[in-house]
């Protein structure tokens, strides 16, 4: 099943399903096109994951972590299928990386991998848009990574029936891929990520936790389009506009 | 004034005033004993500053930063005044840090020094429970800084006529003084950090910015009380276990 939320030609806030064409609630079935696609869920955090591919550790020059190198984006950095982006003013090299994210389904704490894939309503797609200017030279990647826009998600939470365990993960920009993988080159897997996340910290229902990018991240424009594709889930695409 | 939330006798949630020895609400009145204090916001994300003192920069062997040390809170490290925290398991050092924390009144953005104090609601206090095991290692501090419980915040709100510019800070472990400053000594201004940080996110009334923590930090064990003290807010009581 793939859920969406979407503000209907009514203005009324829905969470319906995306099946193939249409988009249905209740006894209300639309074109895509009739309804604006909301981000599928309002996390009240996202937890980030850097450096779960070897290959993208390999092109930034860093060694494959012991454990996950975990980070925060806070919902300001949520934007929907279909927004255009802002990128922080007067930065000269703000990236694309795309991701497979995992939705959260209940409230959870001190989980084992083991039972892990209960906790989790299923996967979307994100971008974890980056401005390395800043990135490169703070301790916390706040203004590297939590600036407004920088989490665009969707466009739907594809059940986990839906993704297979070797999804791919690809990114268009401008219709060119730049980025292709799949979710059996993780270093960490989604189990063992919220695992050790929640060691930590409780996870709520509709929190993310986004897994890393594979290689091939670069330079994002003005005018910009990015596509994020997962496998299973369906592809979100944004615009880019730089001040 | 002072603001505070607060579970009445009955079980329902009340946002009131705390006047001397007294809680109100509407038309009722309490003894501060009689209901359960709650944390006085629920903020979307809590913005951390870290180094914002001289002296505790110099005792973490730590340059001043020439701008703000930026990281991130989120929202499952909020306890509240009264409450008992529970430590990450298996942790050597975790240390207390009193800090005077903004809290902001009015959704903003691109906000400039001058008009920042506009979108104050108020100030309380916050003890940013740091864990140095995993801080000292991890690029993000989010083991170190970002668990449940890491952020006790309260008691009150105390709007900004409450709060002297020279408002002091002070902590007491188990009843003896172990920090103890003044918003006088900040290197970032809070209208500077304001500016700083909307430049490149989006605050949102209940968000939290909390301005650093001076010299005198120290280790927290099993059965410690803690008491952080604004000067104009009040004091902000928290027990620890370390399991």
């Amino acid at each position: 099943m793939h859920r969406v939320r979407f503000r209907d030609p009514a203005g009324a806030v829905r969470t319906g399903r995306w099946d193939g064409d249409e988009i249905v609630f209740s006894t209300e079935t639309y074109a895509p096109e009739e309804v604006t696609v909301l981000p599928p869920t309002d996390p009240s955090k996202i937890v980030c994951v850097g450096l779960n591919y070897a290959n993208h550790a390999e092109e930034e020059g860093m060694e494959i972590p012991d454990r996950p190198l975990l980070f925060l984006k806070p919902p300001n950095a949520v934007a929907g299928h279909g927004d255009t982006i802002t990128l922080p003013r007067g930065k000269e090299t703000v990236e694309f990386e795309a991701e497979i994210a995992v939705v959260i389904g209940e409230q959870c704490r001190n989980v084992d991998a083991d039972d892990a894939m209960d906790v989790v309503e299923g996967f979307t797609c994100l971008d974890d848009v980056s401005n390395r200017d800043d990135q490169r030279v703070e301790q916390n990647w706040i203004r590297g990574k939590a600036f407004d826009g920088a989490a665009p998600v969707g466009p739907v939470i594809a059940t986990p029936d839906e993704v297979p365990a070797d999804a791919s993960v690809s990114l268009r920009l401008n219709g060119e891929t730049k980025q292709s993988s799949s979710r059996e080159d993780f270093i960490f897997s989604v189990p063992e990520l919220i695992e050790e996340i929640t060691r930590y910290m409780t996870l709520e229902p509709g929190d993310i936790i986004s897994t890393g990018t594979p290689a091939g991240v670069g330079p994002l424009s003005d005018g910009d389009t990015v596509e994020v594709e997962v496998e299973g889930v369906g592809t979100l695409e944004h615009d880019v506009r730089a001040p």
